[in-house]
């Protein structure tokens, strides 16, 4: 669409919307917009209903954001971003082996997976559209939580607790694979619906990623 | 639902539907339902549909499946049962290293669930469907699949191939885990969708699980 392309590119700026008091008026639509999709949400609420709540009119939230779905992406974006701090405060977690860290990421990040999508019912839609339409902002995550398992491998190999062969990043691409069930929304969702303990498998998973990455013990 | 839990039970036979001749009448409904679905799609298939085909009247039908929802599991187990044949011949293909076996269960599962549900766009639906809808049906192939692996690793930890401390099953649970990504539709039809080139991380994954059952090399 017409709209959605002039909001694209990596900022998802229209150009002069840069300037501290229209980055802050974005952020406050898009906090805006999370609450609401929280309490009433995602399909439910309107363009109109976050301008109501920010007392703007609806033209002037359209000034910001060419759509609903850019507003969407935007809060996929804040929701993932605090995934990814999460996931690098366990990651760099000072006086801890590689080893603990690399359990620390993994926990951390299934605990706020499961805290901001699946206990919140509401928020299961926007999850499901988020990953069905915005690609990018799910590719950009994942690429992040790669940097920060890389780093993580790269330093546990520098420490002599890891012995990989081969690329580092490619190590840390089966880590996050293997660790897919405990971190994509949609699949906790499925295992949470059978009742499958998830949480009980990322200890013996953790430890059979360190095996995987040649660690000793 | 009542209709519905008349069909329940592990064989899905209502009582007295397990003549050779009623199980044959099945059989012909669930293949019919399976390529109405790939043709026309699952939403638009009905059972008058399935019916016609058959040259049989709806009603007769419905004395076999109890629902549209009936004939859908059916369906499904018809699917995941393919895979697990699949999935069983590479895992006892003679000749080969439980490592070699191991590579041959993920990329033949792989293999079969694109052909079956990912390339033939009109699957999509159902196997969406199926997965939200037939818990049972994709529990109980998690587990034929689960059976599966865990006698490969006990195959190669009792010829000195892999070491495994502990139980086992667990181990089998952790690359059952692992390779999610290649083997569950949706993960696959996702990284599809966003360019993600999974079978080139087949051998990679292997080779990170081998290292995680205690392979050596």
């Amino acid at each position: 669409m017409e709209q959605d392309r002039i909001d694209a590119g990596p900022a998802g700026l229209r150009p002069g919307a840069d300037t501290p008091a229209a980055l802050e008026t974005r952020r406050r639509i898009v906090e805006t917009a999370e609450r609401l999709f929280r309490q009433f949400g995602y399909q439910k609420t309107t363009v109109a209903d976050i301008a109501a709540e920010l007392s703007m009119s609806p033209a002037n939230v359209y000034r910001f954001f060419a759509s609903k779905s850019s507003i969407t992406e935007a809060v996929a974006r804040l929701l993932t971003g605090e995934i990814e701090e999460v996931a690098h405060a366990a990651a760099t977690q000072p006086g801890l082996s590689a080893r603990e860290r690399l359990l620390g990421v993994i926990r951390a990040t299934y605990r706020a997976t499961v805290q901001r999508y699946i206990k919140d019912q509401r928020m299961h839609a926007m999850v499901h559209a988020a990953i069905d339409e915005n690609w990018e902002v799910v590719k950009a995550h994942k690429a992040v939580i790669l940097g920060i398992l890389t780093e993580l491998i790269r330093e546990g190999i520098a420490a002599g607790e890891f012995r990989v062969e081969g690329d580092p990043a490619v190590a840390a691409r089966c880590v996050q694979m293997a660790n897919i069930a405990t971190c994509h929304p949609l699949i906790i969702e499925h295992c949470l619906r059978a009742n499958e303990d998830l949480e009980e498998m990322i200890d013996p998973m953790v430890a059979f990623c360190c095996r995987g990455l040649g660690a000793q013990g």
